[in-house]
């Protein structure tokens, strides 16, 4: 058993909580990594109790990669951003949590993603992964644009993409829509025998089980089938107009993050794709960053 | 109280089971109506014992409605259409219930909608309410197209036509999309303050929440709102090119029925809105009929 040394000055907590899975970093004051933690779900809109427990074990699992005693959960100043807390009423419902830390700062999942992104500064970021959303961050002034949800919302994201495939396929297997190579590739990918097969498997799925098939329609756009084209193309152009609704917010800079960033860049719109940023720090780094921000922000006015 | 009279001859039951309601008819040999009655959600899909809870208290009803006591339950022939039966496994179940009637003779609600529409003839039919579907029997032999479901199938539905409107909305109160008429009509509708307020509201909802407010969608396309007109006249398109794949089949006779059919035929293909008739009698008749028919056979066979 290894003797856990407690670093000198303040550490920090980083959580960057979602719909799948709770992110938690230990830091130091510099922003070494010391240790991290993955735990279940953490959005509050989807479970409270759930989402305070993910934090908490993540939290934990930090501690313990850290090699820190758990016992020093109540020294950490933590930042914590959360998906749903755009919400007013989730807000205030997590800000009013008896959290076991020395200190707890609240904001969205968005914020520390684009505090991460630009390292503490302003900017903008259109995060495309299992949903999409546009967030700008200027002069203290956040602007959120899209992030509706699926199905109705979340164009360009995987689920959307997924969903529109599949809809295109159902078109094409009773011969009231095009041809499309994604008929096949589907029905193959899902182990569907026919377009009744097919729904049985899809029908009812979350978001995220529709998200992990959009990579088969970027591959059949690259191949050149037209219906495959479309949807990345439908979604590549909201993606773009999204790009150019943040840049009239100025922001310094601008980053495309989330899983299916790499794919769909090369479907941009040239002048959006060349004047994309690379994230500086992942999400989780932006909470720290949030956390450090807001005690010198109290330190200047106390 | 008045005294009940049990009529001469055979009764029969012609049940009508879907998903957001059960109806039961009980008529004389001749077809005419002795009593009705509407009871809960009869798709086994979602639910087998409230389906068959369902079939036996609209029964119950139509019984009382009828004025006939309810131990003549035993002595109903009942000619039973549900929907979801259309998969083998679904079927085989109800078929197996150990029914309180005479004989239960089952089918599909598709089935039982064709017959009715065609006074027990061969035909075709398609359904545009809640969702879409087509249907044909033409020579003992049975076609189901479309009706996959909600909401990446049915399109041309009322549950289609609201979701593609919300969707649409979104678009155009985020400045993403063209601007439409159909933004202030729903923000209204739903008593929303804004794009976040709508998805509050929407998000999560059953097809048939969506379908309500399909109406609106064909009012603003008709006063020339072109986002309304195009996704109507996308629904409308499959819709006829539905009725063309049913053509195909050679059916003697083709109706249009459901909640949405008269706000949609006047957008239909002229050559495809002509050649429409009406139905001669509703579905839960048609299922009469099919109990009628298979009673027939079973004297012709035996």
């Amino acid at each position: 058993m290894s003797i856990s040394v407690v670093p000198e000055g303040q550490l920090f907590l980083g959580i960057d909580g979602g719909g799948s899975k709770c992110k938690a970093v230990i830091t130091d004051e510099a922003k070494n990594i010391l240790g991290v933690g993955i735990s279940g779900p953490a959005n509050p809109l989807h479970g409270y109790e759930q989402t305070l427990n993910s934090v908490v074990h993540s939290a934990q699992l930090a501690l313990e990669d850290a090699n820190l005693s758990q016992t020093e959960i109540v020294n950490l100043i933590a930042g914590v951003g959360l998906a749903g807390v755009n919400l007013p009423s989730l807000f205030e419902k997590v800000a009013a949590w008896q959290h076991p830390f020395k200190q707890l700062y609240l904001t969205t999942d968005l914020h520390i993603a684009c505090l991460g992104a630009h390292d503490g500064g302003d900017g903008a970021v259109m995060i495309t992964g299992t949903g999409s959303c546009g967030f700008s961050w200027v002069n203290e002034k956040s602007l959120i644009i899209g992030g509706h949800g699926f199905p109705h919302g979340d164009l360009g994201s995987g689920a959307w993409i997924g969903f529109q495939a599949i809809a295109s396929v159902l078109l094409a297997l009773d011969d009231l829509g095009p041809q499309t190579s994604l008929a096949e590739k589907y029905l193959a990918h899902y182990q569907a025998a026919d377009a009744l097969d097919l729904v049985a498997k899809v029908a009812k799925q979350p978001a995220s089980f529709y998200a992990t098939s959009a990579g088969i329609v970027f591959t059949e756009a690259e191949q050149g089938d037209k219906v495959a084209k479309e949807i990345i193309e439908t979604g590549a152009s909201y993606i773009s107009n999204l790009a150019r609704k943040l840049w009239c917010e100025n922001p310094p800079r601008m980053t495309l993050i989330g899983g299916l960033g790499p794919l769909l860049t090369p479907w941009l719109e040239d002048d959006i794709a060349q004047r994309l940023s690379k994230p500086c720090n992942p999400p989780e780094i932006g909470a720290v960053l949030f956390a450090k921000q807001q005690v010198e922000a109290q330190q200047k006015a106390g």
